[in-house]
């Protein structure tokens, strides 16, 4: 079933609503588009339930805060929920601010959202505001939008953070996308383990906004399997990474070219090269 | 006298006021550079006035609206009109909301804007805010800041969609440009018919915008020939769009190289190369 | 001891809260991340000081002003005096209008900035405003964002130059960067006269705004010498003007792939290498 997942993507082309931040909004627009989607951002008040409407699905992310977007933010998504749109949500840098931390939790509670991407940093935090605690938290301070280096996934602690993340779904009814070095994908029963990507994608900005839209495409194609849909959307972004680092280490170049392989990769991903690339495990 | 055009853009080097979105807004400001002008953004409303007046021409362009701009872009066009500066506006998205159609018609009334340019979906938008009809109106649904796949200008509806451009021009007094498969840059009575650019353009968020900028810039530096200065801007970036591809496909990369190799391109384009590729037919 | 400041800053990787212009913004991200310090753009009004007491410094750039985001700079700048955090100031075309003008004079006036850093045009603009009269003050009209063609520092104006920003350092307790033709980093008693750098910088847009955040991130993990630290920091980016200038011209690219070679020499730039590459005369 998943063997075709990008080719009905880029068949049904869903126009996708994006109320994301200032920083990485171009990069979001473009890997949206070379995902096979459409992509549209709109935030002004007066507008976001009829972009909404004639969109296939609601990007939240709240990058670059202000009070006037929040309420944006919470009309699309009332919006989306009544039109059955999924939403997907990236509490970025929820750490930050009591401001991002409280309106993540805003977010949580008023919105129902369908994908929650972030960070281990950014989830942990979430984690928290659910009233969650788990063994291991160390509460290590946030790092801006970067997740801290000490807020990793790793083989050893696995187990753990996939119960975390199984759990945060469980609190929420979304699926819990957590990326990094290890990326976990949990609805509240099962954790797609995947093992792809490269840690030069940490050093571009925005590639976690990027996989909010092309979790968002990969998703509104594919309502049906929500979970699986952000998994592959995942590995793809993951494989894309991987590709651009060989092309970059065989030319010797740095971290802006980088950035443009991985929109070249994606532009160019077919379910072919998803399939033989991607490194997931199901737990 | 337009084999000359782009130096004598590139030598008047005319500073472009934009008020545009923030999605797109640094490759406006590429492009506008990549053409010869200089751009400065801006919309703020308590400087637009005076930074329109510094200025040579505005681009107005409503691809990420709310209420704050509204009230700048409106204040700048004013004072562009007094100082007898072109206003290059583009109505992004004008169906995708209500907001956006009422502004589109509010800017449209209260400015006199010397180049409208979109795609066919939002010209056709336009049109009927305008009180247009026309045969074959279809009426289609907005999809959101891209153009309708079935709202295209193909050699079968061609005749029908110049008398469209030349009308929505007779309303508005601007030259109307429509980009796609075929564009179209009209006054009331010629229509430049341009069969430059490549399909891939479309796989590039704000290729559109950029055209603004350009438009803006040929348009300044050629304010006695608004309508060919505006023709050859579409055709410049058309053949950009050309060789951009050409160079993708023998390399076998994607969308990032070809939004990267269309600002190589147009900052080295000349006017040989202008006068070589272009493809128009004068109706 | 500068030998090794890239390599420090790298190790320190220090966190810079950015409250910036909406054009260039990603591109100072990821010039930040190529420099190897890490970026949070965050402008909200009841985020600002959270956000800035995380963080080890603070750019404030003033590209897109609004009046929303003066009072965050504000806000932030006192929480960044208060912790002792270094803030690098940028007066975007403080000349393009009388609102900027306003609003550089006030953030001067009210915060105590470790570095004030623009082009030639902008810093002439803070001088008359902080009331310095200088012999050869030919008040010439602003040009938007860009320095004016006449407003270059030259070896035949260079002494002049150097006192002109000597003394704005002196007024103002910070160091003074103009950057253009040849730059010029000094403080009151000492002038870096730095000659790296390529014409081809000022065809991209924001290389002023990068070159902040580069500045910054050398700054905040230098904070015990920060003349020298800003000086190499402008070397260092003159000198991936410099490599990105031989790389497009020997394949005859243009000004798009300009842009990305900045941003992946910067990202594989190394003291070795800085060392070697700068131009520095001090005066």
């Amino acid at each position: 079933m998943e063997e075709q997942m990008m080719e009905m993507l880029r068949r049904q082309a869903p126009l996708i609503h994006c109320i994301t931040n200032y920083v990485t909004v171009n990069d979001v627009a473009n890997m949206i588009l070379a995902a096979g989607a459409s992509p549209i951002m709109a935030d002004g008040i007066y507008e976001v339930e009829d972009v909404t409407s004639i969109c296939n699905g609601l990007v939240i992310n709240i990058g670059t805060l202000n009070e006037r977007t929040i309420e944006s933010m919470i009309k699309a998504g009332r919006q989306a929920e009544k039109l059955g749109h999924p939403i997907i949500f990236d509490p970025v840098g929820a750490g930050a601010s009591a401001f991002r931390r409280e309106t993540a939790k805003q977010i949580l509670s008023e919105l129902s959202c369908t994908v929650i991407r972030g960070n281990v940093s950014e989830i942990k935090t979430i984690a928290r505001e659910l009233g969650i605690s788990w063994t291991g938290d160390s509460n290590l301070e946030s790092q801006g939008v970067d997740a801290h280096e000490l807020d990793v996934v790793t083989e050893e602690n696995l187990e753990q953070m996939c119960g975390l993340v199984r759990e945060v779904s469980r609190r929420t009814g979304a699926v819990t996308a957590v990326t990094g070095k290890i990326d976990l994908v949990a609805d509240e029963k099962q954790v797609y383990v995947i093992r792809n990507g490269h840690p030069m994608i940490a050093r571009v900005t925005g590639t976690g906004c990027m996989l909010d839209g092309v979790v968002a495409a990969f998703v509104c194609a594919h309502k049906d399997q929500v979970l699986k849909a952000a998994a592959m959307a995942v590995a793809a972004e993951g494989i894309c990474g991987e590709l651009a680092y060989e092309r970059v280490a065989a030319e010797g170049s740095g971290s802006g070219s980088f950035r443009m392989y991985l929109m070249d990769f994606m532009s160019q991903m077919d379910d072919e090269q998803l399939r033989r690339g991607r490194n997931i495990e199901i737990r």
